[in-house]
């Protein structure tokens, strides 16, 4: 797939997404380059006269979206949300998910947990038979982060520290991110079990049973799949 | 049990602890009143001629032990240690605990499951049949923590956050506390999952499985019970 095709599919699919949000409405902002398309149609929409607020999942989210003018709230002063929408970077047929690529996966997974409905889209190369091609994430406490590092070696795991110019990458919440290169992941939820029982592990980015909604975004139009 | 006797109580466990200590060895230092009197003993020892470095679980326990003189080295540039010494607010027949009281949890687990060996001081008040009479700690992230006390809630863990000086309490990892008052653990194994399950838990104050040598302190001499 070429560039402008995959920013054709991604905005397809952000499209798809915004038909999801009605008036009165709290939204949840997920993370990353599909959000930011699902953004600024909101933000078109809002002009239009839609009345909703919006809660985020990250600063970068939260400042996108507040200089188009949308009204983002603090996540701690709101009940339940009613709809989050974001994106993912792998989804299987069960609509379980990795997400994390862009390093927000606490925000995101806090926030979705927190959600009446969870709509992600994705574009047609995420939409994956077995989760692990795309390396896992796991969010891990500054503290130790070596002995976490070994741990998570030691269980055959190839763990990588994510880095950014040259230093590892800091998480809104101040945390770390060990990036694991499974390949295949047979039982996502037996490996989150195990993960977060090692101490140091905040979360991970297997996001199980979360998503409702799955937007898929191919060339021609949009494929969207409910949880059964 | 007097105030004074709890304090003899607490000395004669932490006597006893310093005697597993051996030239050579890389020491754990928990937190807390009895692993002050740990350390007390220890630079004592060292004074004497042991030959030993520590690591620390907290800021607490890292400024006293310096400031008796006692080689403190940064946890991110040990490998493994050889043993660990700390207190719990309480352990069951199996040697599994409840600890956190002191807010410290996190990074004794951390340190605790980098250790060959840990060893626990209790009075003989701590040694209970059934865990959770003492308010389980339940560390979390701040973010969504509105959120985190409801989901807690919802499920009857009787949640509370837990404050110092007005405010909420926040560990050495810039993280909140919550104490669940659940009076009973029936399956401490079972309870720990569900909890690290719920996205903005970072870790719970059970630790099990972690206890090798457990010394509880009674009216005339300390006993010692070894995990089977």
């Amino acid at each position: 797939m070429t560039k402008s095709d995959l920013i054709k599919q991604k905005k397809a699919a952000a499209e798809k997404a915004v038909e999801f949000i009605e008036s009165g409405m709290l939204v949840g902002l997920g993370t990353g380059s599909t959000v930011k398309f699902m953004i600024e149609g909101l933000a078109k929409k809002i002009k239009n006269g839609l009345d909703v607020k919006t809660v985020s999942t990250s600063n970068a989210t939260s400042n996108f979206a507040e200089s188009l003018g949308i009204t983002v709230l603090n996540f701690n002063d709101v009940e339940e949300i009613d709809i989050t929408i974001d994106g993912a970077d792998e989804v299987d047929p069960n609509l379980n998910g990795i997400k994390g690529g862009g390093g927000a996966l606490l925000n995101e997974k806090i926030v979705a947990s927190s959600s009446k409905k969870n709509i992600w889209m994705v574009d047609s190369t995420k939409h994956v038979e077995l989760l692990g091609r795309f390396p896992l994430p796991v969010e891990v406490v500054p503290f130790g982060i070596n002995q976490t590092l070994n741990k998570l070696f030691l269980l055959g795991y190839k763990p990588e520290f994510r880095s950014a110019a040259g230093k590892n990458y800091v998480t809104d919440g101040n945390h770390y991110i060990i990036d694991l290169h499974l390949n295949k992941i047979k039982n996502p939820a037996e490996l989150n079990n195990k993960l977060l029982l090692i101490p140091g592990v905040v979360d991970t980015g297997l996001f199980l049973e979360v998503c409702d909604v799955l937007i898929i975004s191919a060339d021609d139009e949009c494929k969207i799949i409910l949880k059964t």
